[in-house]
């Protein structure tokens, strides 16, 4: 069953081209961005941190997800490209709170400046407040001229809230932060990021497959791949903060180890985590398996999250 | 004309007792963020964190002026606890992050240990953080029921996020900070004063009358009261951190002086100050001369805010 399992990972998808496929999403959620926070430019000194942070060349993970969950079950993806803002918006306030001196009191991030280095910290900490602020304004404004789908965003804005809040994205931040030079079992470490990257990945897709109209089934299915994906996203973290290559990743590598993280490899060593990642994405893929090609993005970013050197 | 508004400052309402209506609203606000509190808590730091700055005897005037428009109008106390809460939600976040060291760098909040004091820096980014993110889950949880009121209650979300926003009180705090040691003229501090703490209590009194189904004419002239009163609260303010009593006030005073900081006493002087909230005071009021005594609490906070001494 496992050899069967590893060898569907390697296995590729001839007939989907994921680079051009990212390459053209993240254009168009940059582009996005970029006018949301246009419209927002004024003189002040928040609205340059919010734009510093917001355009340090992310990966965009999480409006990826939403977009392609959203085609998937048979919407369109220019439904869907707010609540993606939206979601980048949350992850890039939580990066910019969890850089500051106080929490992990990073320098760099991206290969650039941390907002409170570019700016100062009292700039960066409003800079996040108002990242997540106008996360919620944007998800309450989309709809003010249509009366119909009023109830369908009120629940999309519910999933969020409770993804980023005390019982989601921040408890998993206390709980790393609790972690941090105390050794922590393997249950322990997976609750801590279900709930510090997890919560928000799980709340991209669903609100991806809820606002493009997916059935019940859709949504369950697309969970248990989100759940999957979350955590195989932080195993690989792991993996390549002992082996990655730090040219290619713009960032340090070894620190884990330096800080004395709790880690996948820490605990199970490389060759376990790797293996353990493989299963993850499995089983993502098999959540999978009864849906047709459009969900061939999804299947192509499970196989993305496994090789990717960065 | 001045001496006639100045009088009807004075003017006392017999009809109703304001002291044991403020007594009355605010268990009721204590009480239901309370249970929200108590629905939230579990082990972690961040609840505890958020009770203490929650449960720290704040005036509550954000949510008592929400109830109170809604019941002006016509509309149910009742169906606007929540959103009263979710605003001092906000109200109290904002508190947290402006005493963090890296702003006012404040040890004392009504009387009792700053959040970062009782706690840590990192606790108190989280706990206002949560803050924040709870009050938007709870304002797009109340009607998860009820599909009729979901257009309304996006409408509420849109306006609390704005005037929480980058344009709103975030940029009041900036402009704040930015003042600090810099003397500024009074356009300025007016404008500071209107994003900083103007534009969420003018949302309270809104979100307050949209709900409770005000008609356009009451919105419009509950918005003038709003502007008025919450100018009027900021002079206040600075009135009584020139003569003041730090007994009955539970913080020190004085304190704007040492700091440099522009207020309207530095600019106007005393008597002009208080003169420029009197009048404000009766703008507010006039604000409200065609409509009934439902509107009897609001004129009594009117005269509240200027005659209190903390």
């Amino acid at each position: 069953m496992k050899n069967h399992l590893s060898l569907k990972v390697n296995q590729k998808m001839d007939s989907f081209d994921l680079n051009s496929y990212l390459f053209s999403k993240r254009k168009q959620i940059d582009r996005a961005i970029d006018n949301i926070i246009d419209q927002t430019s004024n003189s002040s000194v928040v609205a340059s941190a919010m734009r510093h942070s917001l355009m340090a060349e992310g990966k965009r993970i999480r409006p990826i997800l939403c977009m392609s969950a959203s085609r998937a079950v048979g919407g369109k993806a220019e439904d869907v490209i707010m609540v993606s803002c939206a979601l980048e918006m949350i992850h890039t306030y939580s990066l910019i709170h969890d850089d500051l001196p106080a929490m992990d009191n990073d320098d760099l991030r991206r290969g650039k400046p941390t907002c409170h280095i570019a700016f100062d910290e009292a700039t960066a900490i409003l800079a996040g407040d108002a990242l997540l602020t106008l996360a919620f304004e944007i998800l309450s404004s989309i709809e003010l001229n249509n009366i119909n789908n009023a109830f369908k965003w009120l629940r999309v804005i519910n999933i969020i809230a409770k993804a980023a809040g005390y019982k989601g994205m921040i408890e998993g931040q206390i709980k790393d932060i609790a972690a941090e030079g105390n050794r922590i079992g393997l249950t322990d470490l997976e609750e801590m990021h279900a709930l510090k990257t997890g919560a928000l990945i799980e709340a991209s897709i669903s609100t991806g497959a809820i606002l493009g109209n997916g059935s019940v089934e859709q949504i369950e299915q697309l969970d248990i791949y989100a759940k999957n994906i979350g955590l195989a996203f932080q195993v690989i973290d792991d993996i390549l903060n002992v082996e990655g290559d730090p040219a290619v990743m713009g960032k340090d590598v070894g620190t884990d180890q330096v800080r004395e993280k709790s880690t996948y490899p820490s605990i199970l060593g490389i060759e376990k985590s790797k293996e353990f990642a493989k299963n993850l994405v499995n089983n993502a893929l098999q959540a999978l398996d009864y849906f047709d090609n459009k969900f061939d993005p999804l299947r192509a970013i499970a196989h993305y999250i496994i090789d990717r050197k960065k």
